[in-house]
């Protein structure tokens, strides 16, 4: 994660997110998650040295740079989030049978699914020993809130195979398993910094709604990019959410608002007949264009993003040092990948 | 697991196992994991409420009574260890594709590989709940402890299924396995106790040692009662790991020790040819007969089982608060399922 050269972020600024970044990647690629059997932890190397963007170690250490200079000790913790958010990337793809991540083979594909399952279990095991190395004073608060944090992220992926099945999914409930499933885990890493750094409890439950409802922003902006992003920047396949009908934001507030024939249309297109791919994307994005989706899910999208600078903008530190965070947030918010 | 009338344990002493055992399956039985979605949370009560013998929470409140009165405050973290034992069953039966678990299907049987997997995930989540209720001096020290075996018994169930792709395991690598695989978490739950009790550091270590050697001891026990025990009393089919050609110690042993005749014998009945179940079991155990494997295999339990019990009689502690604990391992020895 870098900031594009053309935002007017002080060089010094800059420049300890480069410390921070360096010092993620740094400590990733010099950890031994163990040796032996290599099955078990081979697999834990690929999957960490897949790369990513590292957002949620990064939000870790610069929440703990909000209070505290010595923000090394945040690291070691900060890997722990990313290694746990790895660890649900593992066993997710087993779940959704992907055969792809960060454009290599899953560990599952590359290995197989006993290997996934279990080298998955010891990386949650990891996250833990990570976590440990907080102050012991704040380690029972912290393991708390990592218990309720790792919890509810299955909860959000049990909810997402749920809503597989279901046709009825309302935004609420969509909203809600995107909230469980992604975004308490951006506030926890935050939590988690602000917490390392000394931070009050007031101040760590402020924090955590700032990453919650960023974290809700960055999925409906996932969930845009999938239809409108620009095939050539965008990572993925451009509309592989409209071609596996999946219950986005947009896709759940088409069907609420379609109406006559273009919910015929749009009834047709989600049938299980075999429908040219190329044809599908467009057909539904053009009815997406019609009824507003796009307008009102950036809508709800802002909303989110606003309400997490709110929580940026009452937080009770020197602004000058809000400054990276914020940057950070609205690089984000501008990627088109 | 109750001790029989005819062994002459004092009542009270007695009666304290009672008071541990009632209290372990009260807060089991009240627990709560989480309600939502339940497809996360109903594989847990019904693994859970399976039954078994409590083995792992008995060692730890037990060993806390060695050195406290107030054993109430282990029960929670003794839960935490069973929770972690069942989660590693529920993973374990997935990776062996076992249909059966306690004469019940087992959780991907039951409902789909994607929820046991998902599911148990969650239930080391809340195995780290229980943990974190220990003291707050003690949390960092039994988190560092219950990682490293956490780990461990990853590490040994990987080489289990290693094992099974390979013909030349030794008795030293077979021992290191179940080791990893059964043995820690019962050398880890007596530790558990010990912190909790406010035993020092060199007795947590002894304990260890102990629930480790008892272990090993136990799965030798395991091994033998496969192929000689009671069928109307041994749980399992007897001859099971026979016709899985599952190298057990006994396995392992014949094959070292079988020659001429008996060793093409023993290779015939291991191939992968179509055999009489039966005809197989019987004529195997033929030959651990005539080659005395039972004899060496006994000799190596007894000889885990007399070093477990050194480490007892090592322990600093009133003698008469070490027979409940010494009485429930002999139990265990005799046991005949």
């Amino acid at each position: 994660m870098t900031l594009n050269e053309d935002e007017l972020l002080p060089l010094p600024i800059l420049m300890l997110l480069n410390d921070y970044t360096n010092a993620i990647e740094q400590t990733i690629a010099t950890t031994e998650y163990g040796q032996s059997p290599i099955e078990l932890y081979q697999p834990i190397d690929y999957i960490m040295s897949l790369g990513g963007k590292r957002i949620r170690p990064l939000l870790t250490v610069m929440s703990a740079a909000l209070f505290t200079e010595s923000w090394e000790k945040a690291i070691r913790p900060a890997i722990g989030v990313e290694v746990f958010h790895n660890f649900t990337l593992m066993h997710d793809d087993i779940m959704d049978k992907a055969p792809i991540r960060r454009g290599q083979p899953t560990v599952h594909e590359k290995w197989n699914e006993n290997v996934a399952i279990l080298s998955g279990d010891v990386m949650l095991v990891s996250a833990y020993e990570f976590m440990t190395e907080v102050e012991t004073t704040h380690l029972k608060a912290v393991l708390k809130k990592f218990n309720r944090a790792a919890a509810e992220v299955c909860e959000g992926q049990q909810l997402d195979m749920n809503f597989e099945k279901r046709s009825d999914v309302t935004k609420t409930q969509y909203l809600e398993m995107i909230r469980l499933k992604t975004a308490v885990l951006l506030g926890f890493a935050l939590e988690l910094g602000g917490i390392i750094g000394g931070a009050d409890e007031e101040t760590g439950l402020l924090l955590k709604k700032m990453g919650d409802a960023i974290g809700l922003g960055f999925q409906l902006k996932d969930d845009l990019l999938d239809v409108y992003g620009d095939p050539g920047k965008f990572g993925k396949l451009v509309g592989g959410d409209i071609l596996a009908n999946k219950k986005t934001y947009l896709f759940i507030d088409a069907l609420e608002k379609a109406e006559g024939e273009t919910q015929d249309a749009l009834q047709f297109w989600l049938s299980p007949e075999d429908h040219n791919n190329i044809e599908k994307v467009q057909a539904v994005t053009e009815i997406y264009n019609q009824l507003g989706v796009r307008e009102r899910t950036e809508a709800e999208m802002n909303r989110c993003f606003e309400e997490g600078f709110a929580y940026l903008n009452a937080l009770k530190v020197d602004e000058e040092k809000k400054k990276l965070l914020s940057e950070f947030f609205r690089n984000l918010i501008e990627r088109e990948k």
